[in-house]
């Protein structure tokens, strides 16, 4: 009976063209300073079915929207602040007030201490306008007013930026991000909120101590970046998503672990990790597909391959609306299916994930 | 030979599928608060060709963008300066320096007083986003930094507004603006700026007196209400829009001048209004065309007349979006024939019309 219905759900999908891959607008969009309400507001405008984000804690425990736990790569601090860096010359979120951080203005990104931008052909960062910081109540309200406004059901991915340094500052960043959703009821896994961290043990943390319902990713990436203290050779083994698939919805890898490459960086070939995720029910959203990354028509060959070859669910990328362009040309030409075929228990994990994307995508257009 | 280039052109132009109205998002886009950086960001990821904006002057003789020379409609203004208003209770922008501005935060557009949404549907405007006014310095940054991250052409159409208020208190608005616009090297009609007010002596001023290039559009609308001492009644007829070709490049009317209704609103025909404008070489714009004012199927119904009968050269709508999935359901449905059939000079006009349109959307896509 639940087949037959996840199958009618799959026609009807299928019908109206709304079974295809996820697109994550990555901060927003790449045409404007990364998680600005007016990036974010790109990335909406665009078509983005997902806005990802990533927040930080002030000192006076607010949170802020910002991609890194200092100021230096995307804001005026050194001039605003110029005494306020530690020995290694950065500013750090937590050692500042939010009244303090909403005199910043925001720039596009840039290297600390000598300013050049780090894609010189996005928006220029010496602009004058005063981009500012977003909390995180101004961007859940960015999101709910706006598919308010629109009839719309897009979504908001939010990444929980290194709760292990937070706890060295007795700070549980988690609890935080929670308590603010809760003030506006968000927090059912069909409301339009998604938690995300490098720190899969905090996801399990936030899954059984923390009692969250909503939807969880875990993101994925080398062990030697130290990004945080999870082993992600044993979370992307079979075994390690096996055991994970009983706590998050999805995986959110580098996608760099979803193919092989050659030393020249020629794609050999799938890992086994879409296969595992897929057969344990989980989807995979790798990161981070940019254009600026991949000149020329490699961004698109990029995309056909992770499409119709590593067969991932979706793309989280800096320029959504390269990808939404990429993915309406291909719906329009062929009929993709991306079901996998050499097994009945991933035909319904597929299925599953399918009628996942299709209620995250669906969009009641007044 | 003229004539052959422009036919040229227009065949490249059908084949590429540019020739379609221009679509220009009024104040931004509707689904966030007016004119704001960030609606300004949602018109242009929506496609808009053309985003339009007004602009005031403070009491120190700032470029701010906004719609009314009052701020109670869209601002907190009565609560951080109490005292500031007028005899009537509303506090104008014109007693208030760019730093004061700068500390108030801008809503959805509501009723003065009773605080009630005019748009009800729209974004909340008890929202606690701090969005901000932006300056005219910084739309044209946000235009131009958009352009240069995406290799596209959108274009600013910046309305000067109330020229004979501002004159009272000695400013001349007009000056200032093409002083702004001179900084940035913005003068000549193939830059991405266009210059509207519905004071057309004004605008006749700017051309013959102030001496600028710029493409210039007339705004139009009813005596009665007083919106300039222009007699839009002369400049809508034949002569009067013959007189103004020579100054101008485009008329911007009230839709219902484009038009004929009949005492139930329903539509009986067209005016003369495009038939003398394209006579004259001039295009047509009309304002504003808002999905919220013509619920369910009549906002469909409306552009589709526009279109095929009024055959307008573009749309000022709060809805870009809207429009322009309908042009792009149009235009790939059927070979949509916008030249005017009765007579080879307005065969010409309409030509050139279009040309200009090519011009306008053409893209340049990295």
């Amino acid at each position: 009976m639940f087949l037959i219905i996840v199958l009618c759900l799959y026609v009807v999908g299928r019908v109206q063209g709304v079974s295809r891959p996820l697109v994550i607008g990555h901060r927003g969009a790449a045409y404007l300073p990364e998680l600005t309400l007016a990036a974010q507001s790109m990335g909406y405008a665009f078509g983005a079915d997902i806005i990802e984000i990533d927040v930080c804690l002030t000192r006076d425990n607010q949170l802020i929207v910002i991609h890194d736990i200092y100021l230096d790569g995307v804001s005026n601090v050194a001039e605003m602040f110029p005494n306020r860096n530690r020995s290694n010359g950065y500013s750090y979120v937590i050692d500042f007030d939010l009244e303090e951080l909403r005199r910043l203005t925001i720039r596009e990104r840039f290297r600390p201490f000598n300013g050049t931008q780090i894609f010189p052909l996005r928006f220029p960062s010496n602009s004058v306008i005063a981009f500012q910081l977003a909390t995180l109540n101004e961007t859940i309200e960015l999101l709910l007013g706006f598919n308010r406004a629109t009839g719309q059901q897009r979504q908001l991915l939010i990444e929980i930026k290194k709760p292990e340094y937070h706890s060295k500052y007795n700070k549980s960043i988690s609890s935080i991000v929670l308590e603010t959703l809760n003030a506006y009821n968000l927090k059912e896994p069909s409301d339009p909120i998604i938690l995300q961290t490098f720190h899969i043990e905090e996801l399990i943390h936030i899954r059984r101590n923390l009692g969250s319902k909503l939807r969880l990713f875990a993101l994925m990436t080398w062990n030697r970046i130290n990004e945080s203290s999870s082993d992600y050779d044993f979370y992307r083994s079979e075994e390690g998503i096996r055991n994970l698939s009983n706590v998050i919805q999805a995986i959110t890898p580098n996608l760099e672990f979803v193919v092989n490459y050659d030393s020249n960086g020629t794609i050999l070939g799938n890992t086994n990790l879409t296969k595992w995720a897929h057969q344990n029910g989980l989807a995979v959203y790798p990161f981070t597909f940019r254009r600026d990354s991949f000149p020329g028509r490699s961004f698109e060959q990029l995309i056909q391959y992770f499409l119709h070859t590593a067969r991932v669910d979706g793309f989280i990328t800096d320029h959504p609306d390269v990808v939404l362009e990429y993915l309406r040309r291909e719906m329009a030409a062929k009929d993709v299916i991306f079901i996998e075929q050499n097994s009945s228990s991933s035909l319904v994990s597929s299925m599953l994930i399918l009628l996942f994307n299709m209620i995250m995508i669906s969009k009641i257009i007044v």
